[in-house]
């Protein structure tokens, strides 16, 4: 059968699984069942262990369902170091359920899956050469994507039973009272590893620095923690950016950035209290500095911005053009370690930032959000997550939640190299059509023609060149040619969800 | 039957209840389940409501749980003004499960008793009134009485299952981001309330201060709370103390706190990095005088202290003596208003506080705890609970769970008025005698025998008057006489559990 977006949905997933195709972004007011958990009762004397190989043994089994966070991103250590013994002590059959999965996890992830180690995975993304190994079919079960959201509704909601989480910090007392904004491999916000500490049934913090006791601010808590292992080191904070720190000097990006700005400051949310949502990237950042620079001429400042936090945005906190910073993960060294001192940089878990299934999450409140595309179709739809070759290459990320913003918009390039960004449709869908109001290229700005609203408003600014999404879809297949199809296999490599738990797309092996 | 502490269970309660006979203070380490929720899911958009009735009629229904906390001491507007529309409103048949119940409260629990409204409670205590009325036999079935830590765990694991919290809080933000620090009503640590903000069904929110969106820190947060009701005035910060701020000038309690301060630094465990818990009213905050000198001549520092905090311990912190004041509330307007400018006031709720089947509370990591005592007995049991003459005037409290320190502290006059604290056995017991360690009256200081390090460590202090409890009962007899058996019938008013869950005594009605 066909889903809401026209994504084909094969009967044998409906059938064997409990997925409902996806109909709607509208999720209404159900009342969900939050899971309990197992609690194993301790005093806490025994917590802070030497050997992590016998907490492993101690506590995991075959089947069970493991977790892990992403918020040191490539400069990650924990991962490899618990994954490695775990593939050594020969365990099979385990279910890897991270907050995401960044490359420097890449080999060891690969390693696992053919060792048999790991059977399923649900993550936010994968990249590079896992990205492309599951893409041609190496691990047994489908890969399950979820938005950041949809993972914290998932674990609250018990679809995601973690059975162990072992979370990497960067201090904690011997109790396991810890935070990510002390010691020298301070993360910032543990927002999404927080949801694990509350949810899963064993907790193992792993860290290189124990702090006295108690230790505070506590964001994860010694209620909720079952071992502390000492390590030699966590992970290494200068690798957490990506390094796009810096102001984007390609002309492409800054002419796309500058639209971007001008769409925000010409729409009906721009104005005192507004709130924002920018990604990562160079002309990410770039957006960030013209409209700082339009809310001082304007006298505007807005009351927060959510996702993932960077220097740019906290500077802006500084400077008192943001009221507050909802902070769930911190994309840069800077941002990570101007935490422990700006009390408006607040911590927020991954529920809290997203869950659609919650009772208000910070992406019901924004006003404006500027996310990205790998494609983006004539329906509005975009791919954040599989290549034009049909491979996996990207992450949901929040590109779903934040999607529910007032004014969602889309900063892309009409082209990349010989590649269309817009397209008649996109390989697979992310985020739905729907939820996506406005796409900014650098030869011109496309509105949903849904919004009304917004492209009355837009008729009016001289500086913004409205232009219909197909006419920018011609462009760019004008520029490019029609690409070949690509091949698949009948096989299904990976599923992915939308954020409230249905199935939006499915993503077929590649024929090699 | 007899449970371990010699107390009779009637079969009757047995039969009819799961309960079992408490058998011991070593709780060991069970795998307990903590429970779910229901959560009904929206974006938050219409929380803001003005009319309490409707909040309450589109949630409550006959046989419900309701909850409150009573953080505003007798200060609270917000039980009085929520319970008065309840019992209008005709309802019937429901269980009031608050952190506790304050004097300020009595009438009106009584009032909704009498109209049928009211017809099971779960509280850490009660007093005047409401306890001669309970006692005298008002309530349809027995009152529970759960320590704050028990009250935690219960409602961790399902045994309180709170339908609708209503909790007064001196600022929220439109969608029910709060905290306890700001505003004219400050009450400071909202610890007893963050356990029903987290498992409650449906929580409201009352306050008279909402504040601009987002709200920081949040001690509630907007994904816990359903509905955020504007009232006039939440409550009254003058009266959350008890008005004991002042050191006492009382000779027989000045000698007392002198004698327990004896006791701590003569015990192995004054050293740097102790920690310890006092309670409030005027013998408490002298000890805590005396301890700060002692501190100060041996160059003492504490890690930290628990339990309800007081402006006398909030002073060690600001001046060093103690690192961290782990703070599940304040006792008074002081303790309460010092907490937004004192990072190491850190705010834990009643699970971290005290709860004993989690991964380790505050209070097993306590050094020394000074508790009070209405009566003990030779045995060292104590009761905090019933009069000498039987009738409910008291509160578990954190008795139970402070109890659990490595030197738990009795500080206790021999007697009071013609009345005897040192009795051959308590009328109820409260906290097991295997909990207490020390008894410190202003004749003497008796060691539970158990304790041969503490009477070995004591003798070779000039400064402690050792004594045995039974010389001390028969002292305090030779003041007072032997007092008239207290005549009750066989109707069981109120069942006092241990902080495991176990039954640890009964109380019974009093004949008329």
């Amino acid at each position: 059968m066909k889903n809401n977006v026209g994504r084909e949905i094969s009967d044998e997933i409906l059938n064997s699984t409990n997925y409902k195709p996806f109909e709607t972004t509208e999720i209404g007011h159900p009342t969900v069942h939050y899971t309990g958990h197992d609690v194993r009762v301790t005093k806490g004397d025994d917590k802070l262990v030497d050997s992590l190989d016998q907490v492993i043994k101690d506590n995991l089994k075959d089947g069970m369902t493991i977790s892990f966070h992403h918020h040191f991103r490539n400069g990650d250590y924990v991962f490899n170091m618990v994954m490695d013994k775990i593939i050594k002590m020969g365990y099979k059959d385990l279910t890897l359920a991270p907050s995401s999965l960044t490359g420097v996890m890449n080999d060891k992830v690969i390693e696992a899956i053919k060792a048999g180690t790991i059977t399923n995975i649900t993550s936010s993304g994968m990249r590079g050469s896992l990205g492309e190994a599951v893409s041609h079919g190496l691990l047994k079960n489908p890969v399950i994507f979820r938005s950041h959201g949809n993972r914290a509704r998932s674990i609250e909601n018990g679809n995601i039973k973690i059975d162990v989480a072992f979370l990497g910090v960067p201090n904690a007392d011997r109790m396991g009272n810890a935070n990510g904004m002390n010691g020298e491999s301070a993360l910032g916000s543990l927002g999404y590893a927080l949801v694990d500490a509350q949810y899963a049934n064993k907790v193992v913090l792993l860290t290189d620095t124990i702090v006295d006791y108690p230790n505070a601010p506590a964001s994860i808590k010694q209620t909720q923690v079952d071992y502390v292992v000492k390590v030699d080191k966590v992970g290494d904070p200068d690798r957490i950016g990506s390094g796009a720190t810096r102001f984007t000097k390609d002309p492409k990006e800054l002419k796309i950035a500058k639209m971007v700005n001008d769409v925000i400051v010409n729409s009906p949310y721009f104005k005192n209290g507004f709130s924002f949502q920018t990604g990562t990237g160079g002309a990410s950042l770039a957006v960030t500095r013209f409209l700082r620079q339009s809310m001082l001429d304007n006298d505007i400042k807005a009351s927060f911005t959510c996702g993932g936090t960077t220097s740019p945005i906290v500077k802006l906190l500084e400077e008192g053009l943001v009221k507050k910073v909802m902070d769930v993960q911190d994309f840069d060294k800077g941002a990570a370690s101007s935490m422990k001192s700006n009390p408006g940089q607040t911590e927020i878990d991954g529920s809290w930032y997203a869950d659609p299934d919650n009772k208000g999450a910070m992406v019901d409140q924004l006003d404006i959000a500027i996310l990205s595309a790998l494609e983006i179709d004539t329906d509005f739809n975009v791919n954040v997550l599989t290549g034009s070759n049909g491979v996996i290459r990207g992450a949901v990320g929040g590109h779903q939640d934040a999607g529910t913003a007032k004014m969602t918009i889309i900063s892309a390039p009409l082209t990349r190299g010989r590649i269309a960004t817009v397209v008649p449709a996109v390989n697979s869908i992310t985020t739905p059509g729907s939820s996506i109001d406005v796409l900014v290229t650098e030869v011109g700005v496309a509105v949903n023609p849904a919004r009304k609203d917004l492209i009355e408003a837009f008729k009016k600014a001289p500086s913004i060149p409205l232009v219909s999404i197909e006419e920018l879809q011609k462009r760019a297949e004008g520029i490019v040619g029609k690409p070949k199809p690509i091949e698949y296999t009948d096989r299904t490599v990976a599923l992915v969800e939308y954020r409230d738990g249905t199935l939006i797309d499915e993503v077929k092996q590649i024929k090699d």
